[in-house]
């Protein structure tokens, strides 16, 4: 029982976004001054401006649920299009149960959606998105169904030095062919490797915080970013005669834990260029070396300039949000006109997906002048005018809200998240799915908040689930 | 940057197996004895012999690498040759590392290979080889490189009447174009829904142990079982033009909670071509009837006894490995004779794949005389042998292996596992990796136990990590 082949399919990748953020946020000079460090510390030092976070009313299920809903909606998508769907997350609830089946509600009678749960800390995303192009180079050409991406993640930190460098945020992606931004995957080039750099072990420590060996997270990002980029310039020369340069790219989007660190990433890659042109020259710049990475930084000066430090406001903004890190700099360069070309042209970008543990890989992709680019062009800019209609809270409640995350994980059941008091106002944009309620054995009820009330999220309703 | 898909690959799919499982195993009589239920409630009732287990010195990542690190080894696969690797699971330990960047250490200098961990159930393992299969078909051309899958769990339940339905086990596949097992992968048919039937909350309860609603989960299977054949059916006539039935199969494998269920998966299949053939006769028979089933249990009595039974040994007597339970069945069919044919004609086979939650797939294959066919033969000729080679413990012995996983969990760090004292005697088989130690910060470090010593496995060594 075989079918052959169908003819290859032409430029499959994006071809639809929607991005979902809290509408909370906490500034990060705020975070600065309450944690007693010097001013600067986050928002020079790591370069970032504001954080992103959810109360206990969301989860990895209610951020994926709303994004998704708002991708059929906002696109009218129909659920019965779909033949494909995986969710890249490192925000666990359940051990079994994967994110993709709470999912399904969305769906209505169309049950047969290939696809689950893609995991290794920030890299699931991109796992995820590289899974359902194959998906739709191998399957397409049968039943002309699309696929769908979610990459979505909660970002929180214990308190100290670490937690502000958090965020949340999902994305989802419709995936198909003679798309506006196509992924030509197989020059993927991976870094893979046993560290143990950031992890989240299930023990006897019920928690939502990972254990960070800090100096070996940042030197591990850049192991990655030199290792898999130099196999991409070997394999961009092996499979297609080509020899490349990050020059070639109109824009380049690297992980970002927070966007100093994407500074440090993009000047290693460039390094990579410089070396190659010098020969690889003994007197080369170690990465681990303070002077010599400014030297660096220096050397890919211009390049960073133009080709990734603008579209980096999501993340400075938002704060990292771990499996959308990444893609959301490339929402971000949609929102801006240098996407646009006057003479029809595509437009040349590049990845560095990185995921503590770890899992990395450079992969390139096109952006193109479609009909569906401008589309998502318009949802890319008002998600950047989302930012500014977010609810600012102080480091204190911002603090405060962590406990109650912390207090609803080490709750009996059944339960209900503090946060849905009304007095509390903790705030949900218009059109977000929420946790409602968790029933004596654990299953989670969500519903959605439709309108924004006068005294908090009084105005749910039971469609959600 | 971009290149033209080369001409489409022939018959992708298995082209090298290994399959591990524990050494220690209990008669699931004696559980019935412990356990104070009517004598046969196990080995009639639910079609069960005995059941596998790991002691707490045997996790998912040490499961794991002994079946990869045995692929490598018996078939002589250069670690080079392999540019995918993807695991299966639901065996979590941890929420962010995933257990395929633990199998790195074993691929030497080449850290260029994709892929990370798949979750969702027992479905896990079938979508993991589902994307490998992808993902050669679309990346093989350009490097000639293989990809790897890596199926395993170790299944536990909290004492009570679902314990005896435990097991554990690990499979590895090679996936190559020209195998010997291709899959016909655009004719997956899929069934995902949002069902709480089996889950594994993360909450202030840690466990390993999942909460299940017994009932409910009986009754997904059988709805998954036949909507998902029922999908496959129109999808085989609307790709193929071909009418199908199960009378088409050589084999048909299901996935195995036990061996009773998997014949009344099988009988709701056959009964989906029943009354197909009756013209969806009103009078139908309910699957979720006692009587009904009976009814249609006898009527697929026929295709039972040629195509399933036959080949859940290793499903009887290790009990429920969640992801590799229905691939424990391609094994038996290739230790068997059938597979053979005189004509050198290719057997065809076929795939239920079940993961609670839900998500569940009908997927078909075929068996290809060629000479990997013998190597994977021999391979699955000596697991079965093997099964006779494991230690016997009394019920006794094993109830309290389970309670000294759930000690393991819950201890403070550092931490060894207490089986690995000699005096215990809890046995690994040669060649086996086993957890050695946890460090303060949850680090786990494993050893390979090379040969048997005397006293229980004081011969490891430190080569495993």
């Amino acid at each position: 029982m075989r079918v052959q082949n169908a003819n290859p399919l032409e430029d499959v990748g994006i071809d639809a976004i929607e991005f979902y953020f809290p509408r909370n946020y906490v500034d990060q000079a705020d975070l600065e001054q309450f944690g007693g460090v010097s001013s600067g510390k986050h928002t020079i030092g790591l370069g970032q401006q504001e954080m992103g976070f959810c109360a206990d009313n969301e989860d990895i299920v209610s951020i994926s649920r709303t994004v998704t809903r708002n991708l059929l909606k906002n696109y009218k998508i129909s659920p019965d299009t779909i033949g494909f769907l995986a969710v890249g997350t490192e925000t666990l609830i359940d051990k079994s149960k994967s994110v993709k089946t709470a999912l399904m509600d969305l769906f209505g009678s169309n049950t047969d959606i290939e696809g689950v749960d893609i995991k290794n800390a920030c890299y699931g995303g991109a796992q995820a998105l590289l899974h359902a192009i194959d998906w739709v180079h191998v399957n397409y050409a049968a039943e002309k169904r699309s696929a769908i991406v979610v990459i979505a993640d909660i970002a929180v930190y214990e308190a100290g030095p670490a937690r502000c460098t958090g965020g949340a945020g999902a994305i989802a992606f419709l995936i198909r062919p003679n798309s506006a931004v196509p992924i030509d995957r197989v020059f993927a080039s991976c870094h893979m490797k046993n560290t143990w750099d950031f992890y989240k072990p299930i023990s006897s420590n019920v928690s939502e915080y990972p254990r960070v060996d800090g100096s070996l997270s940042l030197a591990s990002y850049l192991e990655a970013a030199r290792t898999s980029y130099t196999t991409f310039k070997t394999k961009a020369a092996k499979i297609a005669d080509v020899e490349v340069t990050l020059n070639f790219f109109d824009a380049i989007f690297l992980h970002s834990p927070f966007t100093k660190m994407v500074q440090k990433g993009l000047a290693v890659m460039n390094y990579v260029d410089v070396n190659n042109n010098l020969k690889n020259s003994k007197n080369g710049l170690n990465e681990n070396d303070r002077a010599d990475m400014a030297k660096m930084v220096e050397l890919s000066n211009n390049l960073w300039k133009r080709t990734t430090d603008p579209y980096l406001t999501f993340n400075r903004r938002i704060g990292n949000m771990y499996t959308p890190s990444l893609f959301a700099q490339l929402l971000a360069f949609l929102a801006s006109d240098d996407c646009i070309s006057e003479n029809n042209e595509e437009k040349n970008i590049l990845f560095f997906a990185y995921g503590s543990g770890l899992a990395s890989a450079v992969f390139p992709g096109r952006v193109r002048q479609t009909e569906s680019l401008s589309a998502m062009r318009k949802t890319s800019i008002q998600a950047l005018q989302r930012l500014d209609e977010r609810k600012k809270y102080s480091a204190e409640e911002f603090t405060e809200v962590l406990s109650m995350r912390e207090r609803f994980l080490a709750k009996d059941v059944p339960t209900e998240p503090e946060s849905l008091s009304p007095s509390l106002e903790i705030s949900l944009f218009p059109e977000t799915c929420y946790l409602e309620h968790m029933d004596s054995s654990y299953r989670r009820k969500y519903a959605i908040f439709e309108e924004v009330a006068q005294n908090g999220i009084s105005n749910g309703n039971g469609n959600g689930h």
